[in-house]
């Protein structure tokens, strides 16, 4: 008799993976690499120390080596809150009316409140390990920067952490969150760099982005001595790291004899969904199984469902190397209106190129739907989620519902990848009946996209 | 060999608690029955069914019944969330480099942020079963309204919280959680209740207090068809169902050969303390085994180290039955610099009792001390405690050096029973620099024992 599987499947400590999967090492078409934006050249992992820790580019340019090991100092610390749930929503199922089951891989059950955490130890701790002083980086919704300001913390490392200034403002606790693990945050745009100075004289008013609060935290780690930048999405080495997520997912579904057949994520940089579908895309890439893998992103920045295919800039300010991805252009600023997190102009290389080798479907969701199956999601199944999730949520009841027309038994999995106790504002404007949604014309896009350099490779 | 102890032991679902275990029945001299305020007699389980429903009215006064069963609906709900970790603090004991051995049960690990979720959804399981429309309540530091919040949701019942007031300026976003959650939140004391009117017209400025919250959360439920009055702390009902925490607690350790030296828990009403100790002090009582049992309470609020045992309204407006417990006097009111829960004048009925008879300790914090150990705690084990939580993990860092000093290797126990994301303010203070303390003079203390009645029985 099959066993009765429990609302929520821990793994055990010793089935927290030993190695991190490198979905890269297992693509035939490899994403293209990143280009030194001076020479156009493939950047190299050399080139690439001067901004990252030495370890981490080299991760960064490796797509050859399958499995990474964790170093033990990592996994130490990730047996503080790894392995993660796998959950089973029963209520939610029951709710639905579906056939469908529907799992969520919960990765919301530490203090910084997601998955984020995976790689910030990762970075804080290659960062400690060569030496540094400290790190700095951006963050948006503000779960990156207490992430990083956590993992610091643990190693004794200073973090410097540049907010986007709509979440500095709305989230005035994210940011005392981040101060009581000491690190130091400053709102984006700030007159505190070359890069911010511009961008205010530019553009006064503006409630920042992803992209120049990056171009600020690059530009501090390569002007302060042992410092070193860490980014919290977008980059192949924090798709190495997040691979934790898929591979749990994967030991926990085969525990039970569970095969998924719907994998759905939520899409900003993509390191929560290229962490979640890794095990799984390496065995579609092998023919093994066939999955249908939703990346799931907002309407108001729609970079896979809209955006083009071509090399552009990671950073607003134009000093980070250039990426191959789906793009709305760096200078895209989604409307104030949005409110979650999955604000970047861009996609990650892997997800992108998977995207276009058609390994993987994209769909966009409005904000107001968003919130009303993350209010849904929060009374069932309750657990708070955070906007940024409830993307993914919104796909996976629309999926279950589809079952529920078609009667067939689909497994859908779906990663919840935070807790939303800091959205509160969001979810106040939800309350309150006045949360608009935003749509961008072909116009606004138009001035992203006249932004993407023209490179012919 | 001995199993290897992981940072974090999870039951499984199968040893979740079947029933709860009541306290009450394993002791000799009972704690002293609640009294009608104007008969002075014992209220029966009928007198008390006019506020509570009837199957928790019948709780309330059962002191005979060992254990009680938990309802297949309510055992659905904890499956969602529970067991809840008990977790081996490795990285507090290598920071402390102390030979003791920390444990803590992790009860945060829910939306509502902590233990109380465990009453609530028993008592709106008992609401609903009895086809009740909804329940009152009240909220000091939001936790308990959240909790109940979520709860009625879950089963479709309306819930009207009245929320102190200091906590509803400074946790606008709890208001809003539990206003997600379907929640009626007003601030307290408010001009919508006799009560409200009377004591803003006698304190005007007043920041309110749970007694003053408890009696406006009365009145509506006594002038509103269909409608009970659920409460967070202090009954007896609520000490039974929170004994999930340590029913758990217990499996675990016992799971791993690990027996308890010291238990440590807080206590503002008495809830999670009561819950925490309730098998280690059956076999206390039993003489089966020696525990040092320590309740750490706020100096601010002294309730146990400072009040006095006597018959005692249990709320401002006097309108509750009365309950002999430790007490400051239903007219005490901490000063408003006190930042955390934990402020309420009274103490349950049941630890007042074992108090008294010298079966457990108590000790005062100061605030300032409270958090630095917060701060402390959650840099190195990566978890962000609650004010509440915070004053056991002071008083468990504290006895985790001492063992330092004599050598010892006790094996230390304290509840953590919730996260702070919503006490940023506090934090902020503290991070900031301009956190105060605050102890109570004598004359201070007089003005609340003033207000106790002379009752000789």
């Amino acid at each position: 008799m099959k066993e009765q599987i429990p609302y929520k499947i821990y793994l055990d400590e010793s089935e927290l993976p030993k190695s991190w999967l490198n979905l890269r090492a297992f693509m035939d078409k490899k994403p293209a690499p990143l280009l030194n934006p001076k020479t156009l050249k493939p950047m190299t992992a050399e080139e690439l120390s001067s901004i990252f820790c030495t370890e981490l580019a080299r991760q960064e340019v490796d797509d050859v080596t399958k499995y990474i090991e964790i170093p033990d100092e990592i996994r130490d610390f990730y047996k503080m809150y790894r392995p993660a749930p796998l959950i089973r929503a029963y209520c939610l199922e029951k709710e639905l009316n579906t056939p469908a089951k529907i799992y969520y891989k919960f990765e919301g059950n530490n203090t910084s409140g997601s998955h984020k955490l995976n790689s910030a130890i990762a970075q804080a701790y290659y960062a400690k390990n060569q030496g540094l002083k400290g790190v700095t980086t951006e963050t948006g919704a503000g779960q990156w920067g207490t992430a990083l300001s956590m993992a610091c913390s643990y190693f004794g490392l200073d973090c410097k952490v540049f907010m986007v200034k709509c979440s500095y403002e709305q989230k005035p606790f994210r940011r005392e969150v981040m101060r009581t693990y000491g690190a130091n945050v400053t709102p984006s745009p700030s007159p505190t760099t070359e890069v911010g100075k511009k961008i205010l004289a530019e553009f006064p008013g503006t409630t920042g982005s992803l992209g120049c609060a990056i171009s600020e935290a690059v530009e501090v780690a390569s002007k302060t001595d042992g410092y070193r930048y860490a980014l919290g999405s977008v980059l192949n080495q924090v798709l190495l790291h997040q691979s934790v997520i898929g591979l749990e997912t994967k030991t926990a579904l085969d525990k039970y004899g569970e095969k998924a057949d719907i994998i759905i994520g939520c899409a900003g940089g993509g390191s929560n969904l290229g962490g979640l579908i890794a095990p799984f895309m390496v065995e579609k890439i092998k023919g093994e199984r066939d999955y249908q893998i939703i990346a799931v992103e907002p309407a108001s920045c729609p970079t896979l469902t809209r955006g083009k295919y071509a090399y552009d800039y990671c950073d607003t300010g134009k000093v980070c190397p250039l990426a191959k991805m789906y793009t709305l252009g760096s200078g895209y600023i989604p409307s104030s209106s949005h409110a979650g997190g999955l604000r970047y102009h861009g996609m990650t290389t892997t997800l992108s190129e998977l995207y276009d080798q058609g390994l993987m479907q994209a769909r966009a969701v409005e904000q107001t739907e968003v919130f009303k199956a993350a209010v849904q999601f929060a009374r069932i199944e309750g657990i708070l989620p955070a906007p940024e999730s409830s993307h993914a949520i919104k796909v996976a009841i629309d999926e279950a519902l589809k079952c529920k027309e078609t009667g067939e038994e689909k497994t859908i999995v779906f990663g919840l990848t935070g807790t939303g106790y800091f959205d509160m504002y969001a979810y106040q404007k939800y309350n309150d009946g006045v949360m608009g949604d935003y749509i961008p014309t072909e116009e606004d896009l138009k001035k992203g996209f006249d932004g993407i350099p023209k490179i012919n490779l």
